[in-house]
């Protein structure tokens, strides 16, 4: 028996207590603070926020449908029945109204009420044509980008000892499951058999939930596509195998890949996993406050273009990570955003192709004055 | 030891092998010509899909980032580069065109091309706004609801299959679990343990993945939010338990609630878990091919209403169910949505208040011209 077990007598065996209730708190009065400062410096009157995610941020409401809104010293939560009490609760902290109904009809019209008389600024891209042109009837709309999705882009400490704790929790489960997969070619399993033991094992870590769905890409085929998910294909001598796995505390989320060979390695999967390595470590040397994101990205790609391997990269370098999995910046060749202290952005360059399978390495990294601090530490090993 | 085992020898114990290999294949080219039908209702002369279910449905290319774009005979897949390989695998058998490119911007471009000088259909609710924008500088946009939408709700034989497998994946998973639940007095678990177990299960016995995000909501607090998750708390004796549980079956999802007391029950829990009993049976009765889903909703609502409980319940009755967990009709006082032959919805009253606690009871039901056939089969227990 290699797996976590649950008794009934013992919870789960081998689980490690994470003291959750000795994690900083969440200081949403602050973050109130800053958006009133940057308001300051913006036409508008009234900030009206649909994404869940700035919601969350700015006022500690968690749920499925709502809405927010900053006017003057208020500040406003919308939601359905579902979420009368939790909202209430979650909010209460912060301070904000919260207005419940059980329609979208009747929640519409409240929200008119609260935005009455009101220049509002709403990101449109985070609205849907149909919201905006149903608001744009009743109120003055001003299209600007979300105040809060940039300050979401700096993190403070509390929101680092979240980051941190789930790169730890996936770093514990992967340490578990690693030397599984790596008898693989003797006790088959399936990538979904890898999945289920990382995510398992995560929770009982301490994680609320795995910080998105695992990926376990294996073999020619799967191996070659960066974003394969996890299938029933079972896992043979010989593969190459790309694990990216990640946590989710209290909201926050981690992310990291790491790459193997099953069994020995051949010397073309040498030099390519030596590639990866080569540009990983490249784009992580960039990750330097200060840096474009449009450069972090250039770094990997640079190893993967003298190398002649440039066709086999398929995606962009890396992104942001918070209470969203993907938020900006975002590193690609066209990126014009900047990577600034207190960032937490990955590195995660790969080489993929049908046929051959894929690599791919990354980090989660805290970006300092002193320079990038990798969150997440799994070993990266080397190919025999 | 009580729980699924996984062993280096046998794989996971308990495991039933469903044999996916003898699932009906998705006709994705059928869904094709019933597009076109729909299309000659209109004066579009191209539609553009921008929600990543729709282009599911439509091609059979799964991603999370993509359009499709149906224009005459031609049938076009855009995506970005980590997902090329799959989406011309996946779109292989309808005959798309798959297009490619690593940047959002020259996306952008390609589909620009596609659509040039053509009457081009989009849902204004799929798009953001600076999407809309931003393509109605470029080409001619004619607003209209997604067709898609429309043609997803009536589900062919092979949908129905995996629904169905779905569902029984989760019963099989609850009724592994509830043993393990029910004498939870005696050997404490908490709300996240009872989750990881039905979420480990259905895995094991075929889902590719849980529905959605377990529920599983116990005690004066958390029983009183229909849409808590599942936290830390232990459940304890005297605690209602809410249990919203369903499985993913080839991008299929499944939906079932079921409510329990742990130990005796009280005079007022009997009577309150009696009205959702009740009203979830005049739900299910109402349920019938061509019924209002505002019917639906009131049949539910009528047996609250008489009782005095009505201010408890704190959301709609119901929903479609299909690759998206939510989708239309949606059962509320407000909907103007009719429930039709082979729709698959979810039947779903509770009654919930802070202090007390709460109940919910959920089935899938397939509407068929005999009537409601309903899919999730876990017993509902009497209280004692």
């Amino acid at each position: 028996m290699s797996t976590l077990t649950w008794t009934r007598t013992g919870g789960y065996s081998g689980r490690v207590r994470v003291d959750r209730a000795r994690l900083t708190p969440i200081d949403h009065l602050a973050r109130r603070t800053r958006l009133v400062a940057k308001a300051a410096e913006s036409d508008a009157d009234a900030w009206l926020f649909n994404d869940l995610t700035d919601v969350r941020w700015l006022t500690g409401f968690v749920g499925s449908n709502g809405w927010a809104v900053a006017r003057g010293d208020e500040l406003f939560v919308g939601t359905d029945g579902r979420y009368g009490d939790k909202a209430r609760e979650e909010t209460a902290p912060v301070g904000a109204t919260v207005i419940v109904e059980q329609t979208g009809a009747k929640l519409h019209e409240r929200l008119i009420e609260v935005l009455d008389g009101a220049q509002v600024s709403l990101d449109p891209s985070g609205a849907s044509h149909a919201t905006w042109s149903s608001l744009a009837k009743e109120v003055d709309l001003i299209p600007s980008p979300s105040p809060i999705k940039r300050l979401r882009q700096t993190k403070d400490a509390a929101e680092l000892e979240r980051i941190e704790l789930a790169a730890s929790i996936a770093d514990r489960a992967l340490a578990e499951v690693e030397p599984l997969l790596l008898a693989s070619a003797d006790t088959p399993m399936t990538e979904l058999d890898v999945r289920m033991e990382l995510e398992h094992r995560m929770i009982a870590h301490g994680a609320d939930d795995r910080s998105y769905d695992t990926i376990v890409a294996t073999g020619p085929d799967h191996g070659a596509r960066p974003h394969h998910g996890a299938s029933r294909r079972t896992i043979v001598d010989g593969d190459t195998v790309i694990i990216d796995v990640g946590a989710l505390v209290d909201g926050y989320h981690s992310d990291m890949t790491r790459s193997w060979v099953i069994g020995d390695s051949t010397a073309q999967q040498r030099e390519i996993y030596g590639l990866v390595r080569a540009s990983q470590q490249a784009g992580l040397d960039a990750t330097v406050a200060g840096a474009p994101a449009e450069r972090i990205d250039a770094a990997c790609r640079e190893v993967f273009r003298e190398a002649g391997y440039i066709g086999w990269y398929l995606h962009g370098t890396g992104h942001g990570v918070g209470l969203d999995i993907h938020e900006i910046p975002f590193h690609s060749q066209t990126s014009t955003d900047t990577v600034m202290t207190d960032y937490v952005v990955t590195v995660e360059p790969g080489l993929y192709r049908g046929g051959f399978g894929g690599f791919r390495i990354e980090d989660l990294v805290h970006v300092t004055d002193a320079g990038p601090r990798v969150l997440t530490h799994s070993p990266k090993r080397e190919l025999t």
